[in-house]
This record gives structure tokens, sequence and C-alpha cells, in this order.
């Protein structure tokens, strides 16, 4: 048993997962959760994917070895300050933000430094919906998890947390900070920008009844991300706004050409760009992994 | 059984869905399919969606008193052109092209006139594969069909397509040319040039292998139909170059204010666009059929 007691901050489809992961392999003695909602948090204790609760982040990761935070990015800041003073010396700290050189920024505004037990990391993982309800012991199987050490990250501490993402399944790889932003911001934050930017265009239109009427099966997988959680999106784009604000241009670049060759009626160049980038999602489609997910 | 002879010019997923649909509602006596390749129709004779084909247009609809026009936008105005002379006086004709005002188009060039036999239409339905081999006569069920009369088509005409489409199972609409290019634009049209701008900026990108490697389940089903037939969304996007312009350059200005507001970090803006287009997208998703389509 490598970790003797967790403490999960958020226990919601992500922690929930790590949670029943994590005592599937017998990898955990105790698990403490804390959170807001009393009634997620019992019906945690009742699908035993978590031991005990607290509401306070202080009590919750006092006496744990591994900490997880699965909080919005917009409120890791002020977890960041509960846990101030309150976390045993070696005990490891990691999370699941979606954007990293936010939540290291919380760290170091919030803790007050970075401590070398601290391990920020990115599960690509998840579903569309939430709550300890949503969760599953098998999220986390055969999916990527981005662990991007800070300058103080411990090799000790990048280990076991590594360790901990392999019994739950995952594939583990690091990325620097930065790169680890630009990544997602290109595959996972624009297409959400995107998704959301053309449901908006459609339903600001006047004949907007009729319009989604007439939406054929295409429109609903390519729209489907737009159902999302506008408050966690909101949290990303904030937090990640200097890589997505870049890839955006990179992209309206591409699609103001894309349309000028439509107005010139280029056919030639039409299909040289509908070419390449059929061949580029076939090639990604033989080697992706076939579950849903999001995020 | 309300046709004769039905002539089928391009006996792939869409003609070869039609000609079978037809057939089950014994709502066809002989039905004649033309195309380029004997394979394909040697195909099509053997499953039974056809009794027999020519690989000449003229011969195939001499004599038919329903003709389907399958074809590519980009060989409808020959394919008119192969037709002149040769349809018999009363016979109907209807496409299924995804751009009505270059169908009536091709037709005036092509054919030399509008016929009030010309019943342009669009079976809004679809999947990714295509040739006979994909066709199945259940395509049409529960889809819609938009009719886009000109106006020389005769109200018979229109009739008697309506009908033919309402045996295969479809729910028939009426809409103005301009009017559904424009729709289409919108619902069809623009999500796909998205997805292919969307896969053809990270193809261009140094890092690309390494990015679609960390592309999760979203970025799969919102790049989906950047798979499509890329000749197919060439011929599209020359024949609805104007409606698609127009609908580009919406869109552009929303993704542009999108992002301006991403770089300020406006949370409370980003917020409000968010929720109003999942607010939008739920709606959509309760009131659609269900199965996947295409197109």
């Amino acid at each position: 048993m490598s970790i003797q007691r967790l403490a999960v901050i958020g226990v919601g489809l992500i922690g929930g997962s790590l949670a029943r992961a994590l005592r599937y392999a017998g990898e955990v003695g105790e698990i403490v959760g804390c959170g807001r909602s009393r009634e997620n948090l019992d019906r945690a204790v009742q699908l035993g994917v978590i031991d005990r609760y607290t509401h306070d982040i202080g009590t919750a990761v006092s006496g744990a070895d591994m900490i997880f935070l699965a909080v919005p990015l917009g409120a890791m800041e002020s977890t960041f300050k509960a846990m101030r003073g309150r976390v045993d010396d070696g005990a490891l700290i990691t999370d699941g933000g979606s954007a990293k050189a936010s939540v290291v920024e919380s760290c170091r505004v919030g803790f007050g430094h970075l401590p070398p037990g601290f391990v920020p990391g990115h599960p690509i993982a998840g579903t569309e919906k939430s709550g300890v309800d949503a969760s599953f012991r098998e999220l986390y199987h055969g999916r990527r998890v981005i662990l991007t050490p800070t300058e103080t990250t411990s090799p000790e501490a990048l280990e076991r947390v590594t360790s901990m993402w392999r019994s739950c399944g995952a594939e583990v790889s690091q990325m620097s900070i930065v790169h680890h932003d630009e990544v997602l911001a290109a595959t996972s934050h624009l297409p959400h920008m995107l998704a959301f930017g053309l449901v908006d265009t459609l339903a600001r239109m006047d004949e907007n009844d009729e319009i989604f009427r007439y939406a054929a099966g295409g429109f609903r997988d390519f729209t489907r991300i737009a159902s999302s959680n506008p408050v966690m999106w909101r949290d990303i784009c904030v937090a990640n706004s200097e890589a997505l604000g870049a890839m955006l241009n990179r992209y309206i670049a591409e699609i103001e050409a894309l349309a000028e060759t439509i107005r010139r009626a280029d056919g030639e160049r039409l299909l040289e760009i509908f070419s390449r980038a059929k061949t580029a999602r076939d090639r990604y489609i033989e080697s992706a992994p076939e579950a849903d997910s999001t995020e």
C-alpha cells in the first residue's frame, strides 16, 4: 500500500474516480473527502468512494500523505491558501487542473511557495457528467496523464505520483508547464471555443429556431462539446488565456484564408486543404483511443 | 405504383438508398441505374438495388417518368447537358445536391431551360460511407427532405416528388432556393469548414504528431466531419460560395470577439457566451433526431 491516507479535495467525477481506482488497486489505506455539498459527500461515503469527510480543507489535508486537488481552476488559489501550514512534511500534492501555469501560480500565491512535494498534473479523461455518482474506477484506464513538474518538484515526488497514476491504468508522461498549456490549448481548449462560438453564432441569428431544426447529425457531433459546463470553461479560458489566445489567432488566420479561398471559389486550393485535413484526421483516428471522453 | 420507370444517375449511398426505399414501398416498377463504374453498377444489380444499367445518361433517362440525379455538384451541369433532348414529356427530374442555386443554374445552362417537371431537392441524410454497398432502405426514414421549387416548377411535379419522398419515410418541407442555401451554409457547410480548418491548423504546426497524440475524445467527435470526402466538399464550397462566405464572415466576427474576450480574461462575459451556447445546444438536442447522419 503506497498511500496511507489520501485527501481528495473535490469529490466529483475526477476526484471520485481516482479514489475508486486507487482503492481497487489496493494502493490506499484511508480516503478523506472534502467539499462543500454535504449531499454529494454523504453519497460518496455511501458508495464507498471515501471513508469519511470534512468541509474544512485544512482538516482534510492534515495527516494525509497524498493530497489530490480536483477543484475548479478558479478555486485553486483559495484551496492552496486553506492548506497553508496544514500539510504534513513529506506529503505529496497533485491536482487534475486542465491548465498548469495557472495552478502553479495559484500554489505560489496561495501556499506561499512551491513545495518539493507538489507535482502538477492533468489526467486527460472525463465525461460530460459530473458529481461523485458519475465517477467510476476505469475512468483513467488507458488514458494519458501529463505531469508538469515545477522547478522545485523533487524527483521522488514525481516518481510517486507517476506510480499512483500507473496503478490506475493510466499512461503517464511529462511535459513542461508551458508546453502542456500550448498542447491543450490546441487539442482541447480551441475546439471547445469553436463549438461554443458556432452554436452562439447560430443562436444569435434571427431564424435560429429554423436553423437548428435543419441541423443534421454532423452538427450534433460537432457541437457536443458546446454542452460542457460553462463555469469550468470560463475558468479554463481565464487560466490559459495566453496560450489559448495564441492558438485562436493561428486558427483565425487559417479560417480567414479558407474563407477567402471559398470566396474566390478556388477549387484546386480547397481540394488541397480538405485532403490534407482528411489525411491528418484519418491518421489521428488510427492511433487514437476508442472510448468517449472529453476535456 | 406511382413511378413506372425510375432512372437513378449516380448509384451510390444517396441514389441507391432512394431506389431501395421506393422498391420496398412498392412505389416503383423498373429501376435503371447510370454511372461510370461498371463494378459498382454490377454490384447494384446483384444487390437488387437496380434492375439494369447503362453508362450513357441520355439512354438512362429516355423512357423514365422519374429521374433522380445523385451526382456530385461539380458533375450536375454535364449531366443536365447529357439529358438535353432525351427526357420524356411529363417526366419529373429531381436531385439530391446539397446546394440548390448551383444545381438550378446547372440545369439552366446544361439543359437550356428550367422544365416544369424539375423539382430541386435535398435529403438531409447520409453517412460517411459511399458507394452502393453503403446504401440502405431506411436512410431517409424520419429524415428531412427540403424541396426548393424553381419559378417554373409545376404544382403537380412538386406534389409527386413530395409523395415520393414521403413514401421513403422522409419529412418533406419547402424552402426558397436562396433560403435553403443559407440554412445549409449555417448548419452543415460552416461546421465542416471549421473542422477542416481546425485539423489543418494543427496538422501544419511543427509539433503536430505530439499534438494529435494528446487529443482527447471531444476532439474525435469535433473533427469527425473533417474525414468527409474532400472532392464533395470542394464542390459544395464552390457551389455555395456566396452563402457560405457570408456565414464564415459572421462566424469570424464572433470568434474574433471571443478571442478578444479571452485575451481580456473577461470571465463574466465568457460565462454569458458559454451559457447561451450550452442552452441553445441542449435545446437543439432535445428536439433533434437521434441517429447518426451527416451532410
